[in-house]
């Protein structure tokens, strides 16, 4: 079903509709059961990062050796052809024949888009520019729906850089399709962008925007916080006024419901105290656990026979 | 048969004879028909790359998996113990050890020959300097052969950087091999070095050198272009004035025969005009594709038990 | 057995009494047995290389595929999310959970036993800066045992940069455990540190400190000679006093015994004169090809279920 949808591939987190989003989390779970199979054997993964990864990258190298496949790729877009001056388009005409799905990461916001208009294997978007990053926000899904066993009807702030931040961009849109209560928590200079916003007011999404996180606190579920990203600064002046503009701390972490919950999609730098770390409300680390299985279940989807 | 007379692998393309070009290519014509094989099941092929490449490497990569096998290796001189001093000699002593295949990409003319007498496991050279790229100019064979059933009789251009371009060099020495007319299209700063026209003319090659393509395009059966390389230019001045020698464009197409194909071994910056991509008379894309079956060819070839 | 006393992984030579490393040296001499096997199937080894390495990164990613595993990582701090400014603790708790072990290298002393604090999966320390690099040093045992036949009653001389040079500061540690009469040799300004020494001497280790090898040299079995590594050193000028201290020729190699050894580690730069590679007393290349055994039998017991 979902492949009949996505053809060419994962591309923006407004290809998925709640049905699209449920059957992938339910592949998910399925995925959390079995640590290895044979499903993509004799499968190649081309992964293209012409950005820096950790995360990401080794996610969807390890989802792909889990489901029997192998992996090809770059990691910096200095030892590839780009150096010699080939463009996006040329590149992937070439990769796709040497692979059965492209991952790629890109500087450019609309990089993704345009790599699929030339693919004729799926490109799957692991972070295009300040745009978006959707696999990185079905597996924030996954997290939340593990621990909470639904979405609807939850409190989420969404905290930190909502301007450049491409994760929270993604996981707003994907959660436009839930019955939540979203509260958008950022300095003024990072506040969601106006055509962010005129989407998820289309889909219906309730939503506030606030600057103190404090005030609300009490009532969330959720808590998603993102770093300030230094690297989407132009001006290195307007980094310094917002890097340390949130921090939350063990203070803060009492004065929440018992249920609560703090994710973030890291690297972190300053923004999260480690001192809260072991707790069971805090669950970054245990979100890195759930992009394996939901990247196998896209993997699965996209290349299987 | 191939396998007896390379022992010490592909280093470069005057190791071919006419026989042993055409048993590669009905062994790729073989590999076309299989898309996976466990030809070379616990076979470990190494990459070393100390120059940039992303087609050539990916393209092993892709072979050796679809076969099979696993890969190792290191995309860039920094990241490995060449940046402690560490010699040629050296690396390939240790890499063969932990491999049974090399695959080296490396700014010096005579690097992978160098390499070869230190090896006790062949070397695949996939570029030396300015040399040759013996692997690539067998692919571009098999793309030539693919859209016109055979080599003989066909009217061939070379154009662009004949001098520091190895894919030419490697590629005019193949053809050498079988009944072509062959044109050196060139400025007269890039024209074909004096050692390699030397060896044609052994070889009995029928070529010309001449500067202006238009005159002789409407004769041609193939035209295989080239980027001028500004990292091989020690003057960029020398570079600057040449680097905008040929541009071909949708008016150039219009005036070759209908059965005209353009190749060009990639990447490319401006040399050929995007808009001309899609007509069926541009293959440089599938060119790419063909190197999966080659390089599969001469991989087994050389690993095989 | 050895699997029940390192849980935590392979981070020093002191977790290994005789014991460990006989048992070990024994199931590294089986692994030279059988080239493949599949032992590690399904298992992903992550190879997290902070600071550069062509030797260690490719011995063990061979080792883990010979074995039926695979392997993700990166290979620079530059293109991970190191350059975003994560912690090592943050790395090592997203890459648990992508991977059955982690392989490692840093440029901080401490770094893999801080990673093994963190982690849930085996850390192997494959170098921390000036500190130790332990399967090296067991590597290095296993090529004098095969050679010898046993460790007991060698005289072994330790020779370079006994200060920074992490491999002798574990193969020291490892020969602490038999009965070996050791030299160290070396400018008074890269000696042995104190708190090395102060834990040899209450291991009964028997050793001399001396600055001209050739004094001893015919009365030596083995001679581990290593690298004056430029990029320990703070200060250039300290690093041009001693660069060329030690150069091991030709005629040293004829005041040798007749069974005598010269091993490094390498990579090596200037200290041994490549004219003596092919003497049969020089085994160097030799001792990387025990690295491949030596890193199964290490991968296996760590993994294997």
């Amino acid at each position: 079903m979902f492949h009949e949808n996505f053809r060419e591939g994962v591309i923006s987190a407004k290809q998925f509709k709640r049905e699209d989003i449920e059957y992938l989390l339910k592949k998910s779970k399925e995925m959390l059961k079995t640590k290895n199979s044979n499903l993509l054997n004799g499968k190649i993964l081309a992964t293209l990062f012409f950005e820096p990864s950790t995360r990401t990258r080794l996610s969807f190298e390890s989802a792909m050796y889990r489901l029997g496949g192998n992996v090809i790729g770059f990691h910096s877009s200095d030892v590839s052809s780009i150096k010699k001056g080939e463009s996006i388009a040329d590149t992937i005409r070439t990769v796709e024949n040497y692979s059965d799905c492209i991952v790629m990461r890109h500087s450019l916001e609309g990089a993704a888009r345009m790599a699929s208009k030339f693919s004729q294997v799926p490109i799957i978007n692991a972070g295009s520019g300040s745009g978006e990053h959707p696999t990185q926000g079905l597996l924030d899904l996954l997290t939340i729906t593990e621990e909470f066993g639904s979405l609807d009807n939850l409190n989420i702030g969404l905290m930190g850089d909502l301007k450049y931040g491409r994760t929270v961009h993604s996981l707003s849109i994907l959660l436009s399709n839930f019955d939540v209560n979203v509260y958008f928590i950022s300095p003024i200079e990072l506040k969601m962008r106006n055509r962010d916003k005129d989407y998820l007011r289309q889909q219906h999404m309730k939503y506030k925007e606030i600057t103190d996180y404090r005030k609300i606190l009490s009532t969330l579920d959720v808590l998603y916080m993102t770093r300030i990203q230094k690297e989407r600064f132009i001006d290195l002046e307007e980094y310094e006024k917002v890097k340390g503009y949130y921090i939350f701390r063990k203070s803060d972490l009492d004065d929440t419901k018992d249920n609560f919950r703090l994710l973030h999609p890291l690297p972190r730098t300053t923004e999260i105290s480690p001192d809260i770390d072991h707790y069971d409300k805090t669950i970054y680390f245990k979100q890195t656990y759930y992009g394996i299985p939901m990247r196998k279940a896209i993997l699965a989807e996209l290349m299987r026979d």
